[in-house]
Parts: structure tokens; sequence; C-alpha cells
């Protein structure tokens, strides 16, 4: 009855990344009324949903990075392991309310403690699931099963994984006291990995480096530098692009369909007439849709050339996602404002700074992984390789672009939603001429500094 | 600049199965006055909004399979056909809100002549991508790389996906006439591929089989018979799957997190109070998740053993995972009704209905692939296979729970839904006494009718 935990892996990798963006609606639903200054309506909107957006993007993904730990030292799965995995998916789908609720009633203890009442059942749900797997061997990692320290193993592995459920209890137990700590207690569960690396970092510098047991290699998934599974980074990364694309089609299904009624009395029946009105928003939708797009295509590009990813890749990735689950918010921005007003130039500006983040972002990760480029990435992307100078073009067009933008807003006054929406439409044209564009520069280039050469 | 189409596939795979769901929640988020009777307002709903999604659902998983036949010709990809790719997934992105014009103006030709402009649109695009990785042919398939009838192979790809774009173009030119036939047209575009095998299998009984030409097995792919791909039948599964699982829990973030005021005014501060008028909410989330959860684990279970899917096997698996979508109409209709009352019992059994069905038609699927077991099953499941027994009791544990649930309604007039949601909840138990319960009855079986056999 073992099976083979591909499709497990995926189907949790898509509910993770879905969980972990749908929040934005709640944030991009909220009506900012043309009166109000943008600028004040975003900063309220801060202090609490995006807040809530944020913190729940960065805690699901940190429950995903113990998630994909977790299954690279149980690589195989029955019907049991696979209910337990579902369970944990159910309690993980519903942190993001016990956000709502904190963010909404940030002096109420309640919102903590359900949120730490999560975490801790899930951190008795995981333990299960680890011994379960260590009492049928033939469920685990190759490199476990046939070494002879598995007790061992299981009680590191057991330390690693009840250490974030034990800081939420430490939390519950204080947000009686001085509710203020256990925000802080929340925070630090999610920088704990990395604080756990400083600190060990610290240890050897103090005490020499250990003397690595020879079964440490085993240990490798355990370890903060480990590196992620690529596949499953694609697999949430995807899920991200593709809620984020197909979130825009419904808030137009559900919004721009106008009422039989309205069309007859104000527009004589003429439905053609009724829809004219919703122009921005379909441009909106095709300009966002292309942006998402785009964005994933670079995503895509990047990643076909990356060989491994290190955790601090990891990590700038989750900061690009955080981002491009933020296109939503500005999509809805951009077409909510009359013409030339402020409030649509400010709109436009936002739009421009979650573009510049989300891509930026995916840049960071290039430039991590060309540091270690002998690891980590190709042959032909690495310095010096024929791929090079293409996809430092490909990855720097975006933030280029949103700089430029944002800079056209600040210069001209006339610029409008639409014709930001337009720029948004002719961008992947950009993507098919960057390449002859790269081609001709480089050759100029040569033709400049070593004309002998052919 | 090759790359392997894996992740495109992926990637198209979720945006599609995503589209192809969300287009419940106008249906879902409909509000049924507790004054009207349910059944007269669900059949209002049917006529419109059910119609759309089911509508929108059907010609989404076309387009899917369409895209499954074109990827099994193009193995590899290159940036232009990544990039034309995204536009086609832009333009089926787009065909909801076509569907819901239609919907709502039945009688206006504009939702019809925009569907069949964005089927248009892709029906060009698509024969450049045909066009385009012909003239590199190391993007191709290997079998008509090889093959030195290139020019034929892409002429006959090129007639088979303009048919559906052509459907439309005679549709869009009869919608001024008599637009009563431009739907019957759109239907048509439905079931073209069962049709077209159809006249296929008529011609061969009127004039005998035509002897198939050697180069007939690179054809496979696009004849009605091919076996779709398994690996993305389960990825469009899943993504479904996923989609509904967080429907949920969105609608409880954004609606059931009380109002600062209203908790100080009415419940005099006291959130614990206020959260309390929500428990139906929370009983029917868990119970819905569990639910989805399991219908997912018996999918899984089912494709595990699932050597090759048939298209009858796909279209099975399509109705299944139309009837999944609508899990979340019974999530909101189950929890929205006063207990005890008439339309309470109701939406339950609306529930078992849709259930009933989602599960009939997995079990469907197993019965189809009995039908050719060498072909498609591990020899495990067979008919007599170790796991055989097992396999049909997890099959048609949610059709007879259902059935079991809509009759208990029908007499029991104190059911209710808290108690249907704590039945959700307990099945997965079920599912774990299965295999021990299918053990006591295959051993009990033996001793009565073999008692000689060890």
């Amino acid at each position: 009855g073992t099976q083979s935990s591909h499709r497990l892996l995926a189907y949790s990798d898509a509910l993770i990344s879905i969980i972990a963006t749908v929040m934005i609606l709640p944030v991009a639903h909220t009506k900012v009324e043309d009166t109000e200054e943008l600028r004040e309506s975003v900063q309220l909107l801060l202090t609490t949903k995006i807040a809530v957006y944020l913190m729940t993007f960065l805690i699901v993904t940190v429950a995903w990075a113990a998630h994909i730990r977790l299954f690279q030292v149980i690589v195989r799965i029955d019907d049991c392991l696979a209910l337990l995995n579902l369970a944990c998916m159910m309690l993980i789908t519903f942190l993001p309310y016990t956000f709502s609720l904190m963010a909404t009633f940030p002096e109420n203890v309640l919102g903590i403690l359900l949120f730490c009442g999560c975490v801790m059942v899930i951190g008795v749900i995981q333990p299960v699931i680890v011994v379960y797997a260590f009492s049928r061997p033939f469920l685990l990692n190759e490199q476990i099963q046939v070494s002879e320290n598995q007790t061992f193993y299981k009680r590191h592995i057991l330390k690693v994984i009840t250490r974030v459920p034990l800081t939420c209890f430490i939390a519950s137990v204080f947000s009686f006291v001085f509710f203020q700590l256990s925000y802080a207690l929340l925070a630090i569960v999610i920088f704990l990995p990395y604080i756990s690396q400083f600190l060990k970092w610290c240890r050897d510098k103090m005490a020499g480096p250990v003397e690595e047991s020879p079964d440490s290699m085993v240990f490798y998934t355990y370890l903060p530098n480990e590196p992620l599974s690529k596949e499953r980074v694609e697999a949430f990364s995807d899920g991200v692009y593709a809620i984020v694309a197909t979130l825009l089609i419904l808030d137009i299904c559900e919004d721009n369909v106008p009422d039989p009624a309205v069309v007859q009395k104000q527009f004589g029946g003429s439905l053609t007439a009724a829809l004219q009105a919703y122009g921005p928003e379909y441009l909106a939708y095709f300009g966002s849709f292309v942006t998402v797009g785009l964005l994933w295509f670079v995503h895509h590009s990047l990643f076909l050339h990356v060989t491994k990813a290190t955790r601090l890749m990891g990590l700038l990735n989750t900061f690009s996602l955080a981002f491009v689950g933020g296109l939503p918010l500005a999509y809805q921005l951009t077409h909510e404002f009359p013409q030339n007003s402020r409030n649509e130039l400010e709109a436009i500006q936002i739009s421009c700074v979650i573009i510049f983040f989300a891509s930026v972002f995916q840049l960071a990760i290039w430039v991590v992984a060309l540091h270690s480029q002998q690891e980590t990435l190709h042959p032909h992307v690495r310095y010096g390789g024929q791929e090079h100078v293409f996809m430092l073009a490909k990855l720097s067009l975006y933030p280029c672009v949103a700089l430029g933008t944002f800079f056209l807003t600040c210069v001209l006054s006339k610029f409008s939603a639409p014709i930001f929406h337009l720029m948004e439409i002719t961008v992947p044209f950009a993507f098919l001429v960057l390449r002859l564009l790269v081609r001709v520069v480089l050759a100029l280039l040569r033709l400049l500094f070593c004309p002998d050469r052919p």
C-alpha cells in the first residue's frame, strides 16, 4: 500500500500557494472613497489588512518550508500519511482567519490563542507523522533507511519540528500576561530558522568549527543552509502566479456584468453602450494579466537555468511572490479613480512600486545565484556564458520599466491609467525584440573594442 | 534557447483549472432569502448562473484537451512559444466573462460575438504556434521529427485545430440572423470530438474499415480515442480540488470577522460571544474541507493505479470535477438557514446530491477502466488483484454515505446541518477502518465458502 509522494506534494503546494495569496482579496476589495486622500487610506490599510496579508504570506511559507523538509525525509507515503497530511493542510488553511481576527481585534487575545492552537495541533500531527514513518522504514529516504542511527535521526527531526509549536505554546501562555510579547514571539517564529543559523555561526566562531560526524550528510536537509527542493519552489510559485492571474477575471465577472434593468433604463437597451463604461476595467484586466504572465515568464526562464535553490534564494523568491500577490490590489486601484485625478497618479505609482519590488527580488535571486554560480547555475548563464547577458536583460527589463514609469508619473501630469495599461500590454513585444537588441549591442561592443576578432 | 515544456504545461493546467472552478463563486454568493422556497430559488439559479458555471467548466475543459493534444506534438518550447501560449491563456481566462454576459442577456448577440471573437483569436494564435514549431523541427515530438511526412502532419493538425474557430465563425455569422442557432453551434463545439468519432465509426461500418497507413501511429494523439496525458489529468484535477478547498476559507475570512463596533455594542466587548454566532460556519467549513480533501484522496488513490487515461475516463473525470466545483454552493447553502427549517433539509439534500454525483463519477472512471483493465490498470487492482476489493470499497464509500444521508433527511425531520457536518468530519475514520473491515469480510467469506484452504 505504499505510494510515491509526488502528487500529495503537488496538491499541498497548490493548497498552500492559494492560501498564501487569497488574503490579498480583503485588501483589494476595500473600497477607497475618491474623496479621501489615497495615501491616507493606504496607510490605514497598511496597518491592518496589508499586515494580515503579509503575515499570512510569510507564516504560510514558513509552514511550507517545514513541509518540504519533512517530505525530504519521508519519500513514500501510504493512506494513513496522506490523511494525516490532509489534516495538517486543513489547519494551515485556517491560519489566515486567525490573522484576520488578530488584525481586527489587536488587543484581544483570542486571535493569538486560536493561531497558537492551530500551530500546536499541527505540532502534534507532524511528530505523529514522523513516528509513524520511522516505524515503517520503507517510507523513508534511502540514506536514512540504510543507516544504523535511525533513532538518533528521529530524535533530531522531532527536536527541530517541535521548536515552532513550543514557541507558540509559550506565546499563548504569555498572551494572558503581556500580549505584546506574544506578537514578538510570533514574529520570531518566522525568522527562527535564520536565528538558529546565526547562533550556530556564532558558536562556530567562538569555539571553532565542530568536526562533522560522518552521518551529518543525512542531516543536510535539516540544516539551515539546505537547498530547497527546486521542483517544489517552482510548483509553489506557479500556484501563486496562477491564482493572481485568475483573481482578476473573478472580479470582472462579479462586478462588471450590468443589471438588465439598468441597461434598459439608462442605456435604452443597448448593451454595447452599457459595457463601454467598463472599458477601463477591461484594459486594466489585460494589462495586469500581461504583467503577471510576464513576471511568471521571467521566473520560468530564471529557474530553467537554476540547478539548485539555496535557502536565501528561496527567501528572495518568497519576497518576490509576496509582491506578485499584491498585484490584484494594483489592478483594483488603477481603474477606480477618475482620469487625471491625483489619486489615479498615486495608484499608478503604487502599481509601479509593487511591480518594481516583485521584479527586483527576481533579479536578486539571480545575483545571489551568480555569487555561487558553480553550484547553482547552468554553465551557459554563468558569467561569460552565451545566455548570460540575455538573462540579465530579461531580468532587468521590469525593474527598469517600473522605475521609468514611476518617474514619468512624477513629471507628466497627463499620464493616466489607460496609458499605463497600454504600456503593460506592449512589454511582451519588448521581450521579443530584446534578444535581437542584446545581439546588436554585443556585436557593436565587439566591433568597438576588439574589431580584429571575427 | 529551447526548454522543456514541463513547467509551462503545469502553469497552464493551474490557470485552466482555477478558471474552470471560480465561476461557482457568483452562484454561491447569490443570496437566497429564507422566506423563499429554496427549490424555486435554485431553479431560478439553475437557468442562469449554474448554467454559466457548467458551460464555462465544459468549454474550458475542451480548450484544455486541445491544449494537451497540441503539446503532445510540441514537446519542447522556446521564449516565443511561451509568450504565444500565455496569450492563449489570457483569452481562455476571458471566456467566463462572455458566458456571464450570455446568461444575463440571453437575447443579446454581444455575448455570443465576444465569445466567438475570443475563440477565433485563439484559433489564429494556435496555428501560428503550429507553423512556428514546424519551422523549427527540434521543438517537435521525436516521432514527427524523424518522419519524412512533416508537411502532411502539419496540414492534418492545422485542419483539426481550425475546426472549432470555424464553427465559432459560422455561429457569429448566424447570431445576426437567428441567434438560437448560434447557441446550438456552441453546444456542438463541446461535443465535436465525440461527434466526429461517431461519424468515423459510421463511415467504417458502411464502407468497411480503412486500412491504416504506416504513419497513422503518429496521429495517435490526434485521434478521438487518444489517451489523455495522465500527468496533466492529475495536475488539472489537483488544481480544481485545491481551489475548491480554499474558496471556503476565503468566504470565512471575508464574511465572518465581526465589526469591532458591533462586538462592543451587542456583545459587551466579548469577542468569544460574538464568534459563537459563527459556530455553524466553522463547522460547515471543516466539514466541507474534509469532504473535498477525501474526494481528492479517493481520486489520488484511483489514479495511482491507473496506467493510461482514455478519453472516456477523461470525460467522466470532468463530470466528477464539475460536481466537486459545486461544493462551495453546498457549503454556502447548508449554513444559511435556521435549524430544522424545511430549507435547511433541502440544502442538505442538495449537498448530498452534489457529493453523490462527484463520487459516483469517480466510481464510473474505475468501472470504465476495469472494462479494459489490461491497458488501463496496474495488475494489483485488476479483478482478482490484492487491492481490488479495497479500491472498490474506497470508491463506493462516498456514494453510499451520500445516498444514506439523503434518505435519512427524508425520514428524520430532526436531522440538521450541524449533524450533517459532523458526519462529514467522521468519514476519514471510516477510511482508516475500511482496510480492516475489508480484511475481516474477506476472511469471513473465505471461511464460509472454502473453509479448507488456509
